[in-house]
């Protein structure tokens, strides 16, 4: 098993965790099966396809269906056992490997827009975000939620780190791509399971005070 | 008058509706004349909109304004007319003829991505379904209203039924879409048609019980 | 200093007038730096991406990275200063800079979907339109807020004057496009800032009147 073996069994992984959140998110507002597939699909795909029509390139899922079977099947497994899926070690579980998913696709979407000279460097950066996030956001909106713009959980912003951090590596080592993705993949997915496990929330001095507001 | 007439006028008779019943929709909200068109527009060719903006070919619309215009004539109808657009027959009526729509844009969606040989066979199913529902979707998040997705009315279903049964019939006759093609839109207008008016419900398996609930 | 220096000088005081006012729009829901910076960014160029992405061409930002450098440079600082933002003629200057945003962005808009003869005359109104307050409806959707498309205030209209006017006017005299696209920009902002001046709305006839309400 390979590099590129580990990294497509992970961004799976990730797509799993993404349909399955998505589905227990909504589950509260009595959605039905097809609402929940679509949900689950909106988010495990809804980012990279957002990334794509930016950069006016095929949709990544087109090449490879295997990323809308896995979110099907990831949303009626949900749909049906969110029961199970409820409970906190599972549910626990899922929030991991959503971060999986995020650390991953955040730099893959980076590498995307690097790869078609597009941009640099707030491109890859706005991106790599889109990919990651986008889903997500996309979901919340159709579902009538709260996005996780307007919310104070640490997850967007190790994102915005972890890309940054390998867009300035990069321009030192330019030639060592692959090593420090995946160091950045890392790194962003521990600050992520950090704040999941600790509860963190974003910083003060990114916040407003109530106290202080008019 | 030959197939494809037919077929245009039908496409144009559920453009009015779509435009008609979006108007009718977000009237309550006290919207002007400005808004009564744009929620028109974008859900008479919002669906079709997103379908070629993943297909990566130009929008539908830039090569044929007469729907952009049935859009826009309908809506101003609407918007003036409601309290005639809104008596029972008469409402009635323009549900019939948005089942045509959807009817119709599903099968239509689904050969725009079979022709362009779109991820065959999950392509031309999403395309299909966002043809036909996409524009209603972007109106309610527009709206602030509750999209269909939420909602157990049997609406999606009929479609995603009848597009699966297009994509099936037409792998044992390749020669025969046309043909296939209007059967299963007949056959999902039937299903939308005794949904209707029996005002049917998604199936029980296909819900969470509110007992069950945790 | 010529035109087109001038015309550069303007849609970037717009850029930051889009992004302070979407920055203070979204402060009430506690939000966070990251997410300030988010709604500032879509709201400045979301309209222009979502134009680029109809028409098939590269995202205008790709090869001016000023605009993304410009909005994000004006959230913090709105985000931070909010307080000093909100003060009565700051915000109005906010407010009328905007409206120079709108009245140069919807004419900009037109004008690219004329260079590309993008299904005329529909195409240069609509994209005009999209241009100008397609980034300020998203940055309403993903905020949870009413759009401006549920709202009686002057702010469409005045847009949807000024590119009929230009394309009307271009008809009868294709040779002066610079000078029009001023005259109808400038005649735009006129408009729009009575509008904010006089706290103008929408026509009463382009309104349903509540008594006649069902």
């Amino acid at each position: 098993m390979n590099y590129s073996d580990i990294s497509y069994i992970l961004v799976m992984l990730g797509t799993v965790a993404f349909a399955v959140t998505a589905v227990l998110a909504v589950i509260p507002k009595q959605i039905d099966l097809f609402g929940a597939i679509v949900m689950g699909i909106v988010t495990a795909i809804g980012g990279g396809t957002i990334r794509d029509m930016i950069l006016g390139v095929p949709v990544f899922w087109a090449s490879d269906l295997n990323y809308i079977w896995v979110a099907i099947a990831s949303s009626i497994v949900a749909f049906y056992g969110y029961q199970f899926m409820e409970r906190k070690y599972i549910y626990s579980l899922m929030l991991y490997l959503d971060g999986i998913g995020i650390a991953m696709f955040v730099i893959q979407g980076a590498d995307k827009a690097l790869a078609l000279d597009f941009a640099s460097p707030v491109g890859p950066v706005l991106l790599g975000l889109i990919t990651a996030i986008g889903g997500g956001i996309t979901r919340d909106v159709l579902a009538g939620n709260t996005t996780l713009l307007l919310k104070k959980e640490l997850y967007a912003l190790p994102l915005t780190f972890g890309v940054v951090v390998y867009l300035v590596a990069l321009n030192f080592f330019p030639n060592h791509a692959d090593l420090l993705g995946t160091i950045c993949s890392v790194l962003t997915f521990i600050i992520r399971a950090c704040s999941i496990h600790w509860k963190l929330h974003v910083p003060q001095w990114m916040l407003i005070e109530k106290g202080k507001m008019g």
